[in-house]
């Protein structure tokens, strides 16, 4: 006699590894590469894509993840990209992140076959964004200088999950008491070895560096066409 | 016949509520003012707390709600006050906010009836620490300039559940390109009429008002002693 051991999924992380895993089919299919970008509020996530993704060498898209309202979806546009708005607010007061299956609940409303790279742009909060994965390939997160040099301690699981962290704000540094030795020791404690940039979504400073890694992840999937 | 008709609990929020209320009931009970205290990752509350609990004309003690570590509560506790320190991170990869029973799993340590004022140091995040009442009598919430203008419009329930809005990291404004007026235009938008403060936690500036506000709330229960 045959027996099949089926292992009952547990809980709401479960069944959000199964459409992640859906999700990635559908990219792998298409061969898009995919990044998911998170950080706190206000740490400049849209500014980077403004700066980064113009003149960026691949075909890409954005799928924009907020509480409520499209002001980044509105400025991203402004570039001729296709932007698709996913707003969290029919959830209990609104949702504090994207999870796998409200990224599928838009993948119909982008040309995924078009594209060699989507940027999904995560609400900004550093803790559940990280918990969920939605079928990346990679994840970048960025952390502002203004922030303070505690955050890698603080929101371990974030900065941990990432490939990429982008320390933005640089141009604020000599107005403030952050010290950059401190905050890479923290970060060093948390993910040894992480690849990190410093940028200036203000001044551009380290903004290619940027671009040159996301067409480097675009690469991984070359365009079909 | 007498019939009794009992609406059942929905959710979780209903949960909070009634744990919400309990605590509210032990905070009466002691004549303890309490405040929410909440705000984005890095935008300043520590250290505010830091600047206006020194010489604060009140009993206080503080309950430091954080995904991980103990830095802010070790902080606070240099100012001689009773500190607690609650983490979150027995949730699956850190909870993102402090519901009611997590304030209540705290409440045995602190010395809540010799305390005029408690303040409730929420987990860094703009979304869900909104959603969850604790018992308290106010809400204080912090947005750094350095976030940008466009915060009460992507967070909503945030600026619209508080009574009091600190506006923080004001000696920055030169060095940036954040617009005052537009933010209180927007601040206004989704909550008339709020009070509000411009605060730098570095430099000092309008804490005292700070301070003279955290007094009144403190007030409204006085000191048994």
């Amino acid at each position: 006699m045959h027996r099949t051991k089926v292992k009952v999924a547990e809980d709401a992380l479960d069944a959000n590894t199964t459409i992640a895993n859906a999700n990635r089919a559908d990219f792998d299919r298409d061969e898009v590469s995919v990044v998911n970008f998170m950080s706190a509020p206000g740490a400049g996530k849209t500014t980077l894509l403004e700066r980064a993704l113009t003149g960026l060498e691949a075909r890409v898209g954005v799928l924009e993840g907020d509480v409520q309202g499209s002001a980044d979806a509105d400025r991203l546009s402004a570039l001729h990209l296709p932007v698709v708005q996913l707003n969290t607010d029919s959830g209990f007061g609104g949702e504090c992140h994207l999870d796998a299956n409200m990224v599928r609940s838009a993948l119909a409303d982008l040309p995924l076959a078009d594209l060699d790279l989507l940027v999904i742009e995560n609400v900004g909060n550093l803790v559940c964004p990280a918990e969920f994965k939605v079928g990346e390939d990679a994840r970048v997160m960025v952390s502002a200088v203004t922030e303070g040099e505690d955050k890698p301690l603080k929101y371990p699981l974030m900065f941990r999950t990432c490939e990429l962290v982008l320390i933005n704000k640089v141009d604020l540094l000599e107005h403030l008491d952050f010290d950059l030795d401190r905050f890479l020791y923290h970060l060093d404690a948390v993910h040894p070895g992480v690849e990190h940039m410093l940028v200036s979504a203000k001044s551009g400073e380290g903004v290619d560096g940027f671009r040159d890694w996301l067409e480097r992840i675009a690469g991984r999937a070359p365009a079909a066409a």
